[in-house]
């Protein structure tokens, strides 16, 4: 496995006990499916056995950004833990619409809970993010606020963008770009900026921490497709080949059919089959994506924009020590097998 | 039909503008469904060919609510988008949760448009009504954003412990009372309370005026909770005893269960069969209501809530047309046919 950023586990402890405080506000049901999710509980209330829960990028990114304008971690949690609810939100409603049923190596919160409870409880983690933000009365509480609450319009936008994907053959590389920025890299440039803003650092750094966020968030979603179907589910925590299976249009996949290739011709014949794809179909798909070129393509967009969001980070003038923070987490991103 | 108050008319024109201009912000696909759930399109994307959406009480409410602060409406129209988003927000999901069927005499969003497409919609519009409200930089906005997510939060605790009844025979009246507090209630004396946060009015004015609006939102429910079961469904746009069918445990039916009268025995007897009731077993439910004093309960629950809430407002001091205004809702309110 790939090692886990120091700056990702640093403050963990933090925004953990932030987040838990804040989830108490909710009711006991929500409350249960929330503690499920983040991976605290177990479906029947108990401690779970192993490590669970996510790879808690975001609020670790959110805390860099307040270093990066100067301020002490602490004085943001609050920009940490909105930024986790709002992912906690999205992919609690997402599993449901995409009828995904495995989540971090555990059933997905909609499986143990049912689909009202799912939809329910990333309602209320969505409400929570805005109001631990709004609890603090100052000008770069209501910023960050309404950071949230745009970042939330776009990521709906992409996964909307994403489902009309799934009906369509003639999904362009440019479409899918912009889906993947909405859909992941508007909510890492967010969490990569939204520290600051609480901070009331300059707009100048915040928006170019934005930017970071949004190169390193394109990366994030290009290697996340290539997980989807070359990683290793006992890694990953999700099925083998999956993305292909429900014939998601991801960027490789995108990138891959719009080759011109003989391999795209036959990989636009399999995404058009009617029925189910078979096992071997599955892998043949992989092969073919990868024949087409777009895993290659892939991972050449994904290091092209950890370059830009580097360049980024020089151009506002980070502190060394928070940049190096920040480039340890794009290096994880790209180098990540799960 | 019960003729609607002149404030619910007056700034409807001035409110709907604002809210067609922040749905423009949405995704296309998320606008088509917004659009058609607040009547502006059919599912087609015509034109409605008669009068569509809903009673729009809350923005209503939440205009008065700034001339009891005294300023004028046209500024404090955000507050009044806002919480007719989280109206709206908060209908789209619990029609695919109670797996509703129709909303305001057409299908629901869901039925139209598919489940992940209303689930989204509802995102978008939570997301939305913060964001119109965190446009202005104000301590107002930002309080009047606080109150919509903590209101969120009651409203989706509201809901959850609803969908826990369904599950459960030994409802007591209480539980019940709380659950319409936080589903229904909460949202009214938000509404009747945020423009006057917006202006910036003292706090013991918003907090009489939130009274007020719990007190009628209360009354709301138990009138709603009434037509769902004797509502006209060509006049209520929704199924005859619909109410009874998905066995809901409304304030009525809660009060005629724990009356202990033999009438409540047989009803209890009939809410816990395990298979669909008959049409007739529909009627007979509806007649053991009555009978054991579910419907007169309710009604005069329902008065004693209008004339608490009337009190509220003579002791905030709210200017006599405001409250003659306010009055008039109410009076709406409980006469109500639909």
């Amino acid at each position: 496995m790939t090692v886990v950023p120091h700056a990702v586990t640093e403050g963990r402890e933090m925004v953990e006990a932030a987040m838990r405080a804040a989830v108490e506000r909710l009711d006991p049901r929500m409350r249960r499916v929330a503690a499920y999710h983040f991976g605290w509980v177990e479906a029947d209330g108990s401690a779970p056995a192993g490590p669970t829960g996510g790879k808690a990028l975001r609020p670790a990114m959110a805390l860099l950004s307040g270093r990066a304008a100067g301020v002490d971690p602490a004085r943001v949690v609050p920009a940490a833990v909105a930024v986790e609810f709002v992912h906690a939100f999205s992919l609690l409603h997402d599993d449901v619409m995409d009828d995904d049923r495995m989540r971090r190596h555990r059933p997905a919160a909609w499986t143990v809970f049912g689909v009202p409870a799912a939809i329910l409880a990333g309602d209320a983690l969505l409400a929570l993010a805005e109001e631990v933000l709004l609890d603090r009365g100052t000008a770069g509480a209501h910023r960050a606020a309404r950071c949230i609450a745009s970042t939330t319009r776009k990521l709906i936008a992409g996964q909307a963008l994403d489902l009309g994907f799934e009906s369509r053959s003639d999904v362009s590389l440019d479409e899918c770009t912009v889906m993947s920025m909405d859909k992941t890299a508007a909510l890492f440039a967010c969490s990569c900026a939204i520290g600051a803003v609480l901070a009331e650092a300059p707009n100048k750094l915040a928006l170019a921490l934005s930017g970071f966020g949004e190169d390193l968030g394109l990366a994030f979603q290009l290697v996340d497709d290539l997980l989807g179907i070359w990683g290793r589910p006992e890694v990953t925590g999700k099925p083998v080949l999956n993305d292909l299976r429900s014939r998601k249009k991801s960027l490789p996949v995108t990138a891959a059919l719009g080759a011109g290739t003989p391999a795209s011709a036959r990989l636009a014949g399999l995404y058009a089959q009617t029925e189910p794809l078979s096992e071997d179909q599955l892998v043949e798909a992989a092969a073919l994506i990868e024949e087409a070129g777009g895993r290659a393509w892939a991972e050449r967009a994904a290091d092209v924009r950890v370059d830009s969001a580097a360049a980024r980070l020089d151009a506002a003038g980070v502190p060394a020590d928070v940049r190096a923070e920040f480039l340890a987490i794009a290096h994880f991103v790209t180098t990540r097998d799960y």
